[in-house]
């Protein structure tokens, strides 16, 4: 198996930076972070993901992420850190989740059903296996939405086709990073054990 | 189950920014880093960790430390976000691993044992079931090790009681951040499932 096998070829994950709730449940824009961009991707490729979108109305956070994506896959960065390199080419930065949609129903032929993770849980959640058991059939493509602030508004729960049960810890306390959240889920999906 | 409830009372983790390798795998010491002390402190308590240690020899780097863990334990932080502080209060800066060993030492009256997680894997390699079934002996306490940089040297891998199997994900590409390995370590030791 080479650097480059694509071993989960239909699922890929969003980080929306827009729509998400504030601390006062207000609908915000999040600024984009520079980890959010290589922890993820990171995540993305060990786990072998078809692709990392990194997703923000603003047009001048998406050139800041430009950047920092063509930093690592053209400029000194390439060459100083060929994995960091291997990581970010599967991040793409878009100005929506329609977009993002829109792209994956052109690459697959099909559109993709939408994996929403919610900290609180809902009636409709499934759990990590059931999950994993879906993404057998190849034919069907998957993208995972992780929210940044303090989470993904109703409007993206309600187009969500599937709700992933919480992180359960060992306690009441359930406040991961969202880089932390994101690698434990793609452990729980597709890890080798 | 209270927010405060310890329920991996002893297993705590370390994060060591010295003796670790560079890239051309020279001994040295990495700065510290903001979202290294919130991420990880977040997934100690998640996962009900007893301490969460943060090792530098390098006191600017300390103060800096102890600066952001006051900031939001006391200062402007505290209220604005509690959370963080229920995270950071685990957070200890201290200058060397002997000094993390003797304070867990003269809290549990015994030696804590040493756990390393290798990218590589060894040959006395454990599994994570194997390791999760040795916390349930609660007298005795272990520390988990993480390494910044390129990875934890050899004199510190000499020291390890155990050395934890690698984390596997779909393919050759196994380059994680410091942050998703500890928190899907956690989540594969101590996670709900």
């Amino acid at each position: 198996m080479t650097d480059n096998a694509p071993t989960a070829p239909n699922v890929s994950i969003a980080l929306l930076h827009y729509p998400v709730y504030d601390k006062n449940h207000q609908i915000v824009t999040t600024a984009v972070t520079n980890l959010d961009l290589h922890d993820i991707a990171r995540s993305a490729k060990t786990f072998g993901l078809h692709r990392y979108y990194v997703i923000t109305p603003v047009g001048e956070q998406r050139t800041l992420a430009e950047r920092i994506r063509a930093h690592w896959l053209e400029g000194w960065g390439a060459s100083y850190n060929p994995k960091r390199k291997a990581a970010l080419e599967l991040m793409q930065v878009v100005d929506s989740l329609d977009t993002a949609l829109a792209e994956l129903e052109k690459y697959y032929g099909k559109r993709a059903k939408i994996v929403i993770t919610g900290a609180a849980g809902r009636q409709n959640s499934i759990s990590c296996p059931q999950l994993t058991e879906l993404f057998r059939d190849v034919d069907q493509s998957y993208l995972l939405l992780f929210g940044t602030g303090w989470g993904l508004t109703e409007e993206v729960f309600n187009r969500a086709d599937y709700v992933l049960e919480p992180i359960k810890g060992r306690g009441a306390y359930n406040h991961l990073s969202v880089r932390s959240a994101a690698a434990i889920i793609l452990d729980r999906l597709l890890g080798e054990r």
